[in-house]
């Protein structure tokens, strides 16, 4: 029918939504065809799924409908999951179709990456996506409502496990110790019964921030009856709890949770694509290495940082930075110009502590801690959904409880 | 200390706890001591357990601080389980300590009762208190969270078995019918993968009522999509579902609740008690057959209905009733005086089919269905609060959701 090129965008997370919003203000309708894939009909707000998982909000704030934030006539919208990218071809392959493309960014997410620990995939519950995170929170509060009904229940059943200390990990627990008593209250167990205990094979938690707020943070944690294991690393999960340290320890609990690491989608793998831990590595524009029409971007991504030298973290920061620069470099192929190379402008790091607590840096090396952290984060959370979706967005699922 | 004799009430349900209020308004202080022993610190409206355990009503609702509704001052509250009656020594063992009594009330509740079906016990839940009902509703909602996350997740364990179109089976597929919706709506599951289904080996559902009403209840529920099963014997129930009928099908469920009926409590047994049908067989003054001091009511007492010529069928309007007159007859005792015979004066009964429709009898014989039905039901459930705990308790754990 046209001759006009196709984009391609896999995956609506923070990366792809925000590379098809720019993408729908950057071209006319005459310049290109856009066509977003995503596995579901909502994206999801991925750094809030320890708060799904905790059960400390209601998962479908979570998530907003893609159709709401996506104009439909403009981008064509295929809810299907990636199978298989045949990049020599120029087609993906989905569950239920097929696809060809001209140009294509691939922003599938991140997968848990168990580091191949005997029995983790088996036996932990990993936090992916909205499904396996409301999952977590069910499972949680079945325990407790098992437990005062079962005459055999034992107390290492309410115990809530968390495997790594990092970013997702130290949050859970944050919120953790929100909820477990508010558990413990709707069902009548002793708070003293319940243990939450976060396990970390390192020497710290929280390794990108400094020891200051490491401290503050892991005193805020404890005060709060979080269990703290540094320098414990996990041999094995069995479905008890996790083996730990060199005298092999069991430390069973009814719940056990690994947040130890990621990796990018499966999909990568799947697809022949050449891997660095995981992920593909992107020259300075954003394409896969050697490829002329491919971005990988987000979680996928392995973006160098030449100053650090050491690849970004990857963060929703990040990969909507990265977005605009793919939305630009697109535009400029197509248009015949020059490509940009990606710079990254850090904004700074929030971790929340629990809905009232948590450690940041901001301003380019400002401390914050305390309430003040954890307002921060909310603002942060905040603006994530401003750039996705505009001030309605936020109204609808901003985060506005008392604090 | 004092010559003044002992009440011991064992059970704070409707009657037990109806007999303590009425006792502390009859009796002056110096003219008995009361004690009331209760395995919680709270009664429960176990005519609510069926929303409890669909999740239709928060736990706390249908629960009642037992200090809110009796004063300690007047009356000792003793918090244990009753674990045998020593009647031949007026005694009364409890799991942490041990009673002596001059007059004592039975009104330890319900049970279960599965009529020795194999595997029923072991494989299928219960609606017998707090503990076990949210249970229920909280399995229910882990089948739905586990479903979209898990591969290999089958349909079936998002289906509901109800074993039992009795008052409680029906009144809690009548609540499903209302809740799969929402389940199916926050976990994203079409509501045509769910069945919720009603097994009754009786010809009919719901006995107490006449065709017309049952023909109603029947419409509204299958309308709703729940599946009735009736003339259908349940042979066995294993950890997939029920074997049903001569063709001895096996019906899967992931959930799987037994209401089809109860018993007095098993300290009647263990107690040595002479039992009909699990209850104890009361005179017309509700005093244990041959026993001067000790009186049984509510579901573990067996009273004669002369004019019908068979036994009251249990309800929270005969508990109470019941406990008017033991209440009277204690105060006789201590007084000298006769005793009354029991006379049970029938205000109707009402059955929910979820929170907009009903069907009921009132005053002696009007039918009614629908709208109409469900209001009556609230204003049923609230008067049993307001005969509990006066005005405030209604207040605090009335039904007053729009319908």
């Amino acid at each position: 029918m046209s001759n006009k090129p196709k984009i391609v965008v896999l995956g609506a997370g923070y990366a792809g939504l925000t590379t098809t919003r720019r993408l729908v203000k950057t071209l006319s309708p005459e310049q290109a065809e856009i066509v977003l894939v995503n596995k579901h009909n909502y994206h999801y707000e991925s750094t809030w799924l320890h708060e799904v998982a905790a059960g400390t909000i209601n998962p479908n704030q979570a998530r907003v409908m893609i159709s709401d934030v996506v104009n439909p006539n403009r981008v064509r919208l295929v809810y299907d999951s990636v199978v298989e990218i045949k990049k020599d071809e120029q087609r993906v392959v989905l569950e239920n179709s097929e696809l060809s493309y001209d140009y294509l960014v691939v922003g599938l997410g991140f997968e848990s990456n168990d580091f191949g620990i005997k029995g983790m995939a088996e036996n932990a519950f990993a936090i992916e996506d909205i499904d396996s995170s409301r999952e977590i929170s069910e499972h949680i509060e079945y325990q407790f409502a098992k437990y005062n009904n079962d005459q055999n229940a034992e107390d290492h059943s309410l115990n809530i496990l968390v495997g790594g200390a990092g970013f997702t990990g130290i949050e859970l627990v944050g919120e953790l110790a929100n909820k477990v008593p508010e558990l413990c209250k709707k069902y009548d167990i002793d708070r003293s019964k319940v243990r939450i205990i976060n396990v970390e094979a390192a020497p710290s938690i929280l390794p990108m921030f400094d020891k200051e707020l490491v401290a503050y943070a892991k005193k805020s944690l404890e005060d709060r009856g979080v269990e703290i294991k540094i320098g414990a690393a996990i041999s094995e999960c069995t479905p008890e709890g996790f083996v730990v340290g060199d005298d092999k320890e069991l430390i069973k609990a009814g719940t056990i949770i690994w947040t130890g690491g990621v990796k990018g989608s499966s999909v990568l793998g799947k697809s022949g694509f050449e891997l660095t831990k995981g992920k593909v590595n992107v020259d300075g524009d954003l394409r896969m290495k050697g490829e002329e029409n491919v971005f990988v971007i987000g979680d996928c991504s392995w973006v160098w940082n030449k100053e650090a030298d050491r690849p970004y973290p990857p963060t929703a920061q990040l990969a909507m930075q990265e977005a605009d620069v793919v939305a630009a470099n697109l535009k400029a192929l197509i248009s015949n110009q020059p490509l940009t190379d990606f710079v990254f402008n850090d904004k700074g790091t929030v971790a929340s502590l629990g809905h009232s607590d948590g450690i940041g840096n901001i301003f380019s090396g400002y401390k914050i801690q305390g309430k003040s952290a954890a307002t921060m984060k909310k603002v942060v959370d905040n603006r994530s959904l401003l750039l996705l979706g505009g001030p309605k967005l936020v109204l609808k699922k901003g985060k506005f409880r008392p604090f």
